[in-house]
């Protein structure tokens, strides 16, 4: 046990994770600071440090995903199989669209950091190799499941960066029905086709 | 006519176009310097100032791309329509891959640019519209043509973040051939589709 350990309950810990996400989305992993992040979650930023340590570790501690994907995963695994795509990429869309001009979305803020930092890259990747990519192409029963979900995820990854980042047209002001009926068969091919000439 | 021009001849301008070209690829837009770039150019910081501005001027002069679309794009555009999904990725790999490891890759530098910074995303996006999107759309007689243009702009770009800066497993070691035989047909069916249930 650390002497000098400041008073601190759950809710106070909840609090600086939520506004470590919010402040890292906004303002990209290099311009967050500790002290905004502390000022934002109404705490002394000694306290951020005490139960995170560097802003590194409270970056990985924050960004365990907007959502938990193993428990969206396998739902979104179940059902019917031939509309797989098409659930993923309407889960996609539903996620990012919370917040459709990309501040504060969580996703942006990790891709920002990944694009940024090689550190920041260096987590999004094992984060999205261990929850995403690993128990997806676990459940496919296709050759080279890893590289089908890594396909899938470059696609997800460009329409979150051309949409929202690059803002290309008239990517932006698509309806997510039409995106959807774009996209949700190119995820399809990728995760369920037996070969990459079906 | 200004006062106390500099001398500076055309190889000087080459040289520093050449050198901010590396060094926000390099470096990306925000630590990138005028400092750095003269130094490389072999030049004064005072000439980079007189030549091109400010630093996001000599970006946006940099960033004309890697290669000429408007010479690029209708060589590409040119023969067989069943495959120019397949012959789009092979050039987007061939000019990605000149370095693997993404690092003094313009197209790279371009993207850590747009994704940290609000001007260089705009910068982006009007140099993709006007030069890509824009002869792109025009050349293809298919219904939402530029539409049909940035969604395959968003594989592409999902492509190059995912594989050379995430850098997901297994598409940083998979061969060109393997990623051109999965990510042609996307492109294809984008842009040459009757519609998205095709």
């Amino acid at each position: 046990m650390r002497p000098g350990r400041p008073a601190g309950s759950p809710p106070n810990r909840q609090a600086i994770l939520t506004a470590a996400r919010r402040k890292f989305a906004e303002h990209g992993y290099n311009q967050a600071t500790i002290r905004a992040i502390a000022a934002d979650a109404g705490v002394d930023p000694a306290l951020v440090h005490h139960y995170f340590g560097t802003k590194a570790q409270l970056f990985a501690a924050a960004h365990a995903f907007p959502v938990d994907p193993r428990q969206v995963l396998p739902m979104l695994l179940e059902g019917d199989r031939g509309d797989l795509g098409a659930r993923l990429v309407a889960f996609f869309l539903q996620i990012m669209g919370a917040d459709p001009a990309g501040e504060g979305n969580p996703v942006i803020g990790l891709l920002r950091s990944a694009v940024t930092h090689d550190s920041a890259a260096a987590m999004l990747r094992e984060f999205v190799s261990a929850e995403v990519l690993g128990p997806l192409a676990e459940s496919l029963a296709v050759p080279d499941p890893q590289l089908r979900a890594s396909l899938a995820s470059s696609q997800l990854i460009g329409l979150a960066v051309a949409r929202y980042v690059v803002r290309l047209e008239p990517l932006v002001t698509a309806d997510d029905e039409v995106l959807t009926a774009w996209y949700g068969p190119t995820i399809q091919r990728y995760l369920t086709a037996p070969d990459a000439d079906q």
